[in-house]
């Protein structure tokens, strides 16, 4: 059987910030069965991952596209793949059949055929599929990992996390007030700054597009010092941020935002403090904690039936959101994980 | 008994490139006996240490200063303390005793008044005096923990190092070369860069002052990447290394010369590098890891009796030579650790 597949592609590299033009939405004729003897499987997307590193792999060039697979570069005019969770249609592998749940690399669109030792069955355990596109998937585990691996907090520090109304940073704030770590965090609206403290119960938080003076505003959120530098974002906030840590302040670089869409853009901080107080700046991926993902799904599992984490979604609905849903993730538009329902099942 | 001492001060604070007219000798009437019931230790300085670091100390303000008692702000006028090594002339403290060799803070000057328990017994084991104040004093612990401990270098691995002829980078590529990996360094002349790959046999060495593009420089003399680089200059060479990192690469900072004497010039490390390439960027002292010093001293000990390791020292002599040996390091006149020999005995 054949149908019409619609998918989401780049017209052009886009070294900028994105724009809705930019993108394409192309149609092909798609067979919904497997030839026998692939071990292909197709699947249905249901929900797909909306995420700001994407940009990345859409310039023109970037050193980032040569280092892992998963940041290769996105030829214009060709599918995009993404994390998502989808439906099985057809299955050419044993392990797969028709209406299977899977989660992994499907593409941003209707269909994609799969290599069936490339996706992954999906167990809901009793939480809503959406949920394993970003808190019980690659976004929990970032944050996860990046905290307790890379942050290596001990009780009671303080703990600063940028963009923590987006998809990584609010999770990473409710990790560490559950561990026992106060939290100040910041984000660019104050309906934001709202939901991160009244809803979300971090110690404080603020907007930091209020903020002239992004050092001196750490320092009034900060009177004791940072331990623990949570970075989204990059560029002046990393530098706000050196300047008001701690001896022996850890920096977890887990994505430079700022600087994602303007090349010119790097932060600069003082190395005269990263020498004198000792500090570690370290980058890191989720794909390099794998290890960790058993023990981060039970844990925040437990945490959810418990209710002691709020899942903050922003979920849009249909394929042709797309364009829309990632231009916004640059334009703070995107309260939480954001997410695109492409079917309603 | 009553002599005069002479000993070296700022006349005020230098916040620039230091200049021999921003020092001045004093001379101050100095009683070398100790007064009765005072543990107090008179020692008559003969070697002593002359470190970059110490310019941040004499700005009228670095952060830098608040961090550590050792990078207090001097005070204009004063007597600035320095590492070294001196004979003990009288003594109140019972460890004590006239005609000790004694290593730990002293002061540029002739003589000094140390609190008993605050300076350390020296046992040359058979070693110029000298070495005491460079290989085996903090310049040999700098280089020695930041590799071992910081930069946690595997067998293979290859390392690059800047400053290689100063007093901590010469050491940390000696190290490198004796534990397996694989050393290139850069210094600011010809004469310095023969010395780095005809004495010391790094694999291979460069003038970065005839280098217009250092991210290509590196790129020319590391093919393969960087994986480890100790940074001892800061500023375009750390984000020069950064780009040319291998993924997992580790950033060493043991100091930013390059930065101490213009506040406006800071590293701007391409953080999208720092995250795909999970660097990690970290400062550190060596007076964290005093821990290592016995490991330390045994270690540089063998090699140098075995003929192993290379010392390269740079001494002035006299009191006097003190400030053109001080601001000297900051034009690189230097090769190897720089002393200065106040006294021939």
């Amino acid at each position: 059987m054949e149908v019409i597949n619609k998918y989401v592609t780049i017209k052009c590299h886009i070294n900028g910030a994105p724009n809705e033009s930019d993108f394409e939405i192309k149609t092909e004729t798609f067979s919904l069965s497997v030839e026998s003897g692939s071990n292909n499987v197709v699947v249905k997307s249901l929900y797909l991952s909306i995420d700001p590193y994407q940009i990345n792999r859409m310039k023109s060039y970037s050193s980032s596209q040569n280092t892992i697979s998963q940041a290769v570069g996105i030829v214009p005019g060709e599918a995009i793949d993404a994390s998502g969770v989808g439906r099985v249609v057809a299955s050419g592998h044993p392990d797969f059949e028709r209406g299977d749940l899977v989660s992994g690399k499907i593409s941003w669109g209707e269909y994609t055929i799969v290599k069936g030792a490339n996706i992954d069955k999906l167990d809901l355990m009793g939480f809503p599929p959406s949920y394993h596109v970003g808190i019980l998937a690659l976004s929990g585990l970032t944050a996860y990992a990046g905290f307790f691996e890379v942050c290596k907090p001990k009780k009671g520090e303080k703990v600063f996390v940028s963009a923590a109304s987006g998809s990584v940073g609010n999770l990473v704030g409710q990790y560490a007030k559950l561990f026992g770590c106060s939290v100040v965090c910041c984000a660019g609206s104050k309906q934001k700054v709202e939901l991160l403290k009244e809803k979300l119960g971090f110690d404080d938080a603020f907007n930091y597009k209020e903020e002239t003076d992004l050092e001196s505003a750490l320092k009034r959120y900060f009177p004791d010092g940072i331990d623990i530098y949570f970075d989204n974002v990059g560029a002046e906030m990393l530098e706000a941020a050196v300047a008001n840590m701690n001896a022996f302040g850890r920096v977890a670089v887990c994505g430079v935002i700022s600087e994602y869409t303007d090349t010119a853009k790097h932060a600069a901080p003082n190395m005269l403090d990263v020498v004198y107080k000792r500090i570690t700046v370290r980058g890191f991926l989720c794909i390099d904690h794998m290890n960790l993902f058993a023990d981060f799904i039970s844990t925040t599992a437990n945490h959810l039936r418990n209710g002691k984490i709020h899942v903050i979604e922003d979920i849009s609905q249909g394929l042709e959101s797309i364009p829309a849903a990632f231009t916004g993730l640059f334009r703070g538009d995107n309260v939480g994980k954001k997410i695109v329902q492409i079917i309603d099942e």
